[in-house]
């Protein structure tokens, strides 16, 4: 199983810089998935006031794809089938950091599905994302 | 009716400084949507050597929220409820720049539905997004 | 609260005679949702041997249904915005019922969120919706 | 090219009993999908008075599979992997039937990829579904 150091080095040398950018921090690597967080940069807030939800569906792709090489123990070519946010409350500028929690629902030879929430740090949900990658 | 020059004026001042970076022009204002072009900007080209699916979802969710602001005449607040994206085809990082299409199919007092679609330069449909946003 | 049997009645008046074939059993009241029971019956089974998505995608859209119904207390008029379902793994004929578990992830004046997920009696996920709703 | 009337018939020897009660018609067959007919029967109707969300996602899934029947020339194994729908504006029980049009956005090997679009007798756009197929 990858530690937390590697996954986050892989993922340095694999993403875009457009992806760099979100400062997303791997904190812990579980069973069926990942944690994440990622700061409330103003970089990422918009015009009002909120975290906007273009860093949200980003983040959200980024995780899943950490908890794909998680699962599988090292990068593997892939890519995002379809995925479907549904932004449920807005995430103020100081909210500080949001905690971004990627799960697979079924890891599969070919497609695998998943979930991630992002959660504030009072633990209410502001994002929710379901998600199908493909192993190619 | 805006025209291309006031609406782009009025996106960079709303967009986050992570949208900016996209580089999005907005091309053309039809009756029913714009028309927006994205570079394929080294900075948007993940390990792969495509261009990453977080920079076509950033673009969708921006190309809807200018299509609404088209359609409205200046900007009202506003928040994206939900958006699907599904990834048909890579864009390859020498693909100079992309299309990007956002068309309303519903305008309502609160809640509209409206639909992205990426073309690639020989006119591929590359991606497509579906979204809905609500006047708040 | 409203009872299961209180729910289940409420279900019947409204729900059109195409829903009512889905046998839908409302087995519980949790804080936050409902679960239901749907018979793998012979109707619901298509030419492969295992239960139709779109039995899946009808019980899922009305187990959000009952769910608001029971967080308001009463039926209030109200629409499904959007839904988008995920189909983890096929369900066979002879699998007797399967659960089905809804649950509001956010409760709104006007949009409400929530979640259906599909279990098998091995508490294997077969499938998941997420959902958005409106009263009107 | 495979005929409508070949067609149905495929379709009424796959399909649910609970997909049959649709009466779902194949109109035409064109290039890049086909057209069905739906009648606003009684039983699809809930008490709301207009076409319940539940047939609608039913009649988008069964038109994406006679697309995909059509395309292929005969009907193989295939799987939905996801559907995500939009619902624009309700259909009246008044309204006779409704149009549904299944177009494939991308054939593939293993994934393909199609939106369907119900119009109601005045051309309006009622619904709309986004949905991914995969060939097993």
């Amino acid at each position: 199983m990858m530690n937390t150091a590697t996954l986050q080095k892989t993922l340095g040398e694999l993403a875009a810089e457009y992806v760099r950018r979100l400062n997303l921090k791997i904190e812990s690597i579980e069973e069926d998935g990942v944690t994440l967080s990622m700061p409330v940069a103003p970089e990422l807030v918009h015009g009002g006031g909120v975290l906007c939800g273009q860093a949200i569906m980003s983040a959200a792709d980024t995780a899943m794809l950490v908890a794909m090489i998680a699962r599988i123990g090292e990068f593997k070519p892939m890519t995002t089938v379809q995925m479907q946010t549904s932004f449920l409350r807005p995430i103020p500028k100081d909210a500080g950091s949001v905690t971004v929690v990627a799960r697979l629902l079924r890891f599969g030879k070919t497609l695998s599905y998943g979930e991630v929430e992002f959660l504030t740090a009072d633990r209410k949900l502001a994002a929710k994302a379901t998600t199908t990658y493909a192993l190619i």
